[in-house]
């Protein structure tokens, strides 16, 4: 199944919420420094409690690549762990010129088989080119992005009146030839999401930013109600797997989960659209 | 000695050419294939044959990390060969959220113990931060590149008149509270190079795309030449490290490196600036 299908699977199956693996030692419970691999105990638990229920599981690279040799022997066996119907994001964020985005291709997709990646399009299309050669495969460019940080650069205003972070939906919706595009759009803008849906198109949408950066759930999901929208993905990473700090932690990543799961079903179910 | 002062030793020295080890299993010369890890023989051979002579070694990690486990113990040994005093640029092109840009700091800075990185820059100043932390080391923040699609995005123009790589490197003159920042500026657009150099102001400057990519070493030069500024890194990569696909390959790349640097020496000190 292509990266593509399996996120439309999920998603019409009313799962839309994407998993962080976002694992950090120094956060981890302290019973898990009891096991020979605290990381591993920790997220093939994560996984085995929230797998039923997910939409798909992100993987944030910097986290592993941190411990280098051990680091990367960590991220191939969490990826081992995650079922083959279920979609999983590299968010590595990489973006070079052609030749090495394509050792980078290599490495996320051939290496570790992962299904999708995050990208960084400020380098332009030929540094995404080699990512969107592989058609069964899903690209997240960065668009607008939930960090302070987005006002820098991303939301510059160009002559045309026009934004940055616009002129990036509009080059990815070109460069979406063989529908491996998605695009990444920060939950903590809001606003800029409802006025760019239609900007958007079709795009699978991947958003971060809800919970410990503040962006809102509800007003997330209303929006993606409003235009009729079922094709996106609302990240969460340390509000589920840092639910808590006890032996019960994977249970409560699989409580948080289900409630998570249950707000977006109200939300875009049975509210009317504003 | 920190990076700063590395740069700035060998660029006294009039050192300026920065060997990139962008190592291809696919383009080293057939008869390391006798050996036990061909990549590291070339490596090796290649350090040996330009470190007397060279600025600095830039390692473009895409062409480790797509080998997975083997790649990041071969990336560990190419450090290892590097002496002390000669700057590492980690080209890794890392940027996210502050709390990921930090493990990647990591990574690049206390695992690997390079000396410097290539970020970039397009998620603003917190995806920066966590590396401008490490006061010691060097931030190489990419401001126009080498590649055709530096037009996409880079080369906009906002609504004051300036592009979006003006802004860039302005916000890196901010940055720089430290003297920890540098940038990257493709040697593809010289034009643009002649007309920014105030605005660079003292940032020290790697420059891609001499070679292989068609940009101009006598142009680049000058223009340093013009503005007596002294501190940059010509980046070399292919057209040294593959000068010879035979048993000289190395002796090629010493070769070819004494030439570059005789050129730059013509170029900086015995043409009249235009």
């Amino acid at each position: 199944m292509n990266a593509l299908n399996k996120l439309l699977t999920k998603n019409n199956e009313n799962k839309f919420v994407c998993v962080g693996l976002d694992t950090d030692i120094k956060k981890i419970p302290r019973h898990l420094f009891h096991s020979e691999n605290p990381v591993i105990e920790f997220n093939k638990k994560i996984i085995k409690a929230t797998k039923e229920n997910v939409a798909a599981y992100k993987i944030n690279f910097a986290f592993y690549e941190k411990d280098g040799l051990k680091g990367i022997e960590n991220l191939t066996k969490t990826i081992s762990f995650i079922p083959e119907d279920i979609l999983i994001i590299a968010d590595a964020k990489r973006g070079d010129i052609g030749n090495t985005s394509k050792m980078y291709a290599q490495s996320v997709f051939d290496y570790f088989k992962c299904d999708a990646i995050t990208l960084n399009p400020l380098m332009g299309k030929d540094s995404v080119e080699p990512f969107l050669e592989y058609h069964n495969k899903l690209n997240f460019i960065l668009a607008l992005t939930s960090n302070p940080g987005s006002a820098d650069f991303e939301k510059l205003k160009l002559e045309d009146g026009e934004f940055v972070y616009q002129k990036i939906i509009d080059e990815v919706n070109k460069w979406n030839v063989h529908s491996n595009c998605g695009i990444v759009f920060g939950a903590t803008n809001t606003a800029e999401l409802g006025k760019n849906m239609e900007r958007i198109n079709s795009l699978p949408v991947l958003l971060p930013g809800i919970g410990a950066q503040g962006g809102s759930l509800e007003d997330v999901i209303k929006t993606f109600k409003k235009f009729k929208r079922r094709n996106f993905l609302i990240n969460v990473s340390r509000g589920i797997i840092y639910k808590s700090e006890g032996v019960d932690f994977a249970e409560a990543a699989h409580i948080e989960l289900n409630n998570l799961n249950n707000q977006i079903d109200i939300y875009l179910n049975d509210s009317p659209a504003d």
